[in-house]
Formats: structure tokens, sequence, C-alpha cells
């Protein structure tokens, strides 16, 4: 195993079960260190796994050179993507340690997942269905004349348990035109009968993130299911063309395949009805304590896929001042194929 | 004016008014420009002001170096605190221009508040002082019996408005000996009569943060007051040394002093008492659209004191095992002292 240092948060959760906005993780010899400073000191100690030692410094970076010095370490990994140019110049400059750059360093340790990451991720995926349902619900039975805003407050407060839980990031909830924004900020537009209504949205338990996308009609039998009837046939015919696109994507799913093929899949359905320059984005990301993190799903992607890599499927199409329509699932790749979270 | 390349979110919302997660902000020749990705373009030419450029692009360290060849720029500073190491040699590496770094470029610009800004952080103050009080209500009436827990999510509910307003930070409330760990996270312990709750928590309206921390007494007059009584003669004399180093270091403010003087004023009180290694944290940080900026109130500060300048004075002690205390509040440097906000 070579030697490196993180600083990330979610890099160094992974790492030792403990993180906090000030510490940097080093694993030498395949030792763990976790270096902080005297706010955090107490806690990580209690909480720290993994036989991991806690340092408590002021001066993180002098303490990482002392340790680097003490246990004669000649080289070791770090992330560029990570690191700021100035404390990678503090961790460096007075250090005789080489320093090798590795983009996306812990990311790609956590490609594919263990036993445990899965069974988080499993779980995530699982209470992000059931709000999901409460919010279906919710928009059911007190969502008509509500305001984006208002439905989006009432997703942030079912997604994160009224505050008792994260969430994987602020949910998008977007109504007709609003829905052809890829990242909308919710508004003042109010729900009617006939909208449509997407929901982007996922819970992050124990640090693990849910993701999930669906797009739905506000009518008299209003679900997330994945079986929608649009009155407006143009809002039918898109809906059918990602869902189909989304279908075929996850078929191709299996290891060995290439993730930019799994991309094209999806793209290529899209683009036979003429609506590729409409799906702007990569097909999916992978998913993990990162909201978006590896293996990409998109053209210029290398990855080829393995069995326990997990990573969205989320093709979408947007029709600029009147609709956008994206599906998302999380998927994990078994040894024949994938299973959707 | 020198030119300057911005990538901080808050860095480049003081700038245009309008900042997202992935954007470029340029100050050159006076001009201002925010380079973003699609996902934001609408908006952030629907919301910058000051009459700066926006330019849309997929690649913004590109477009940025695409400018600063048409402008044919020399020179130009940027923050390498702000920027990693990949990103700053994606900008800088084909670019002709020379970079200088200048740490801390964006809060050295914002370190002595404008009237805007000082205006801001006076609202925020205030609202987040109405947010103590009706958290001390809160205690006082339901309190009793109530986990750590379940106190923290009020705490989170009241200063974020019921979802509807930013905090400055996640809020700290801790009980007993969880207050003597600076940064504790809340526990399941019940808090009971005779307790003592630590409380640091603020709001962030248009951006402008408020920080304050209260230490109190769980018994039948339940306040967030800084007149506290303990019923424990240990609490209560650690109480009055912290208020008094406290207020030792606000009546020491004033133009012309040194930030390392406040710090060493509120540190010789606590020593003297014999607590000095209790106190493991500098006197205050600097407070505005980010919660920890300049100027630092600590030993190692070289920060000569500015009419404008605002900042948190925070003295504690920290008796492991046993409880914490913290006082909290910030201060505007005015022309002759200082000013509680």
């Amino acid at each position: 195993m070579p030697n490196y240092i993180l600083n990330n948060e979610n890099a160094i959760l992974y790492e030792c079960g403990y993180t906090c906005d000030n510490a940097l993780f080093l694993r030498l010899n395949g030792a763990g260190y976790l270096i902080t400073d005297a706010r955090y000191d107490i806690e990580a100690r209690e909480l720290v796994n993994g036989g991991v030692s806690v340092i408590c410094a002021s001066d993180l970076q002098s303490a990482a050179r002392g340790l680097l010095r003490k246990l004669k370490i000649k080289r070791l990994e770090f992330d560029p993507a990570s690191f700021s140019v100035a404390s990678f110049e503090a961790l460096s400059k007075k250090s005789k340690a080489s320093f090798k750059p590795v983009i996306n360093l812990s990311q790609k340790m956590r490609e594919v997942k263990d036993a445990f990451a899965l069974l988080k991720l499993k779980h995530s995926a699982k209470v992000g269905k059931e709000c999901f349902r409460q919010m279906a619900e919710y928009i059911s039975l007190q969502g008509d004349g509500k305001t984006e805003k208002e439905l989006h407050k009432k997703a942030v407060e079912i997604f994160s348990d009224y505050g008792d839980r994260e969430l994987s990031f602020n949910p998008i909830l977007a109504i007709n035109k609003n829905a052809a924004k890829a990242h909308a900020l919710p508004s003042n537009e109010r729900l009617k009968m006939g909208d449509l209504v997407l929901l982007d949205a996922g819970v992050r338990i124990d640090g693990y993130c849910s993701d999930c996308t669906r797009t739905a009609e506000f009518n008299e039998s209003f679900s997330f299911d994945k079986a929608q009837s649009f009155k407006d046939p143009k809002k039918q015919e898109i809906y059918n063309l990602v869902l189909s696109a989304q279908k075929a994507a996850i078929e191709a799913i299996k290891p060995g395949i290439k993730a930019s093929e799994v991309d094209a899949v999806a793209r290529n359905v899209i683009a036979k009805a003429g609506y590729d320059r409409q799906f702007f984005h990569s097909t999916g990301h992978g998913v993990g304590l990162d909201i978006h993190e590896l293996p990409r799903i998109s053209k210029a992607s290398n990855t080829v896929l393995k069995e326990g890599m997990v990573f969205s499927v989320e093709p979408g199409v947007y029709i600029e001042g009147e609709f956008g329509v994206r599906i998302e699932d999380v998927v994990v790749v078994t040894k024949t194929g994938c299973e959707i979270l």
C-alpha cells in the first residue's frame, strides 16, 4: 500500500470513521494517523476506528512534516484537486519527502464499494425512496396551489426528517419550464392540475448518500412512480424517450463494459429521436460519501465498470421555456449486470 | 487597483452580488468579469451588479486564460489558499500572464467593512439575538428532560427560521462535560436542573453572518443573559473569569492597537487564575461573508486594528470531563473603541 496524505472531510471519514473541518489524515507504512486541533481532539480520540493514532496540533502541516521526518518517509501521494496551493506549499516546502500528485486519490480507493459501504448505500436508498413516497402523498393531498418554494421547503423537511438527518444536497423541485433548468432555484410559481413536477433529492445517513430523480404529472392519481401518463402528447413523448434511454443504459451495465459506452447507449436513444442537444449533461456519476464521485458515466470517461461500483443513471431532456424530464436511479454493478439500489 | 482572479464563493458574492459553486471572477483594468457554466448563466446575467460582464463557458480556466490573452494582461493576483494545486495549474500552466500569490486576497479587501457590510452585519446580529431569546424561552418552558440532540434540533429550527434562512454554521449546543469540547457534537444526554448549557450559534442573511456564544445554568430563571448564577462554586469561578477576560479584551479594543495585544489581554486574565492551558484557542476571528475571516485575534496575528473591522471576542475555559465556558460577542472597531453588534 502506498503512503498518502488526505485533507478532504469525506476522504478522512472513509479512513477512520471520524472527520471534522480541520484535519489531515496520513497512511504511512500501513498505519493511520489523524492530525487535528484541540477543538476536535477529545471527540476524535473517542470516535476513530481501525487503530488510527490521533495527534493534536495547532499547525497541522508542521505536525505532518514532523511525523514524516520521524518515520523517515521518503515519498507519499496527495490529491492536487484537494490541497490548496498554500496548504500544499506549507506541507511540502520544508519536507524532505517527495509528494506524488494523484488526482481523486481517495475517490479512486472508494470507487469499488466494500460490503460496509454497500450496506449503508442500500439503507440510504431505502430511506430516500420512503421520502419520495411521503413527498408524493403530501403533493397529492396538499400540493394544489402551493408555490415551488413551499414545495421545496416541504421536500427539505421530509428528506431531512425535519432536521434530524442530513441531505445529500439541496433538493431540486421544479414545475414546468423551471424543470428545463438542470439546477433550478425554486420560484413563486404555483402548482396546478396538469403541471409537470420534477423532484431530484436524496438523504445522507452515516455519511452515505442517496440520489434519485422523478418527473411526474400533477393529477388526481399523483405519484412519483416511473409509470406516468401526461395529457400533453409532447410531454408523454419526451417522458417515454427519457425512460427508454434510462432503461437501455441500465440494461447495458455489466462488469467489463466502459462507462463511456453506457453513456453512449443513453445518448443514442435520445439522439435518434432528435433531442441530443437537449440532453446536455453526462449520463451519471458515482455516489458514495460524496454525492458526486467516481466513476463518471460520460463520453470522456475511460473507466471500465467493475462489480461493486455504484453510480447514478440519469438521462434528461430539457426543452427551454417549456419543461424538462429527468429520471434517475442509483445502481450497483453486480457479477452479471446491475441492480437498482 | 491591481488585477486579480477569485474562485471563492463568498469572494465572488462580494464582488458582484451573485455567486454559485462553479465560477471564476476577474477584475482586470478595473472591470469585472464573471465566468460560469451553462447551468448558472441565465441566473448570473439576471443577478450580477456593478456592470460585471458574464461569460458562459464549460472550461472556466481556459475561458479565463482567453480573457487574459485578449486583454493582454501581464500580471494578476490570486489567493493560493483558495485555488487548489490542480485548478491553479490548469489556469496558469498555459498562460503567459504571471500570477502573484496573495494569501487571503479577498478577505484582505473585506477586512475593513464598508457601510453596506456593516448594515448587513448589524441586521444579522439583531436577528441572531432574537433567536437566542427564543431559544432561551424554549429551554425555559420545554427544555427539562430534552436531549442535547433535541435541543440542537430546536436551535437549528429557530436560527434557520424553520428552514427559511441560512445558518452561519451548525449550532453548537452542549451540556456540562460536552461543553468542555470546543466543537461538540450533540449527544443523547438529557438536560436537568442545575446543568450548564453552552450555545454557540448564528444566522446568515444576504450572505452576512452573526456569531454569538452564551453559557448558562438551567434553573428556574433560565436565560442566556451574561449575568449568570451557578450553584456550583467552581462553575461560577470559571464563568466570572471568562466574563472578565472578555470584558477586559473588549475594553482594550481601539484603532491602532494590535490584534495580538487584545488576545494577550484576555489570555493574561485567564493565565493569572491558572487556567491558561484550558484556554486553547485564539480570542477571536473576523466575521463577515465568511464566518471566519480577517482579522484573526490571536497571539500570532500581526494585524493593527482599524476602525470598521468586525470580529468576535470569545475567550473560553474548558475543564475536560466536567464543563466548559465560552462567552462570545461580535464587535466593530469604532473611532475610539468598539461597539458590540
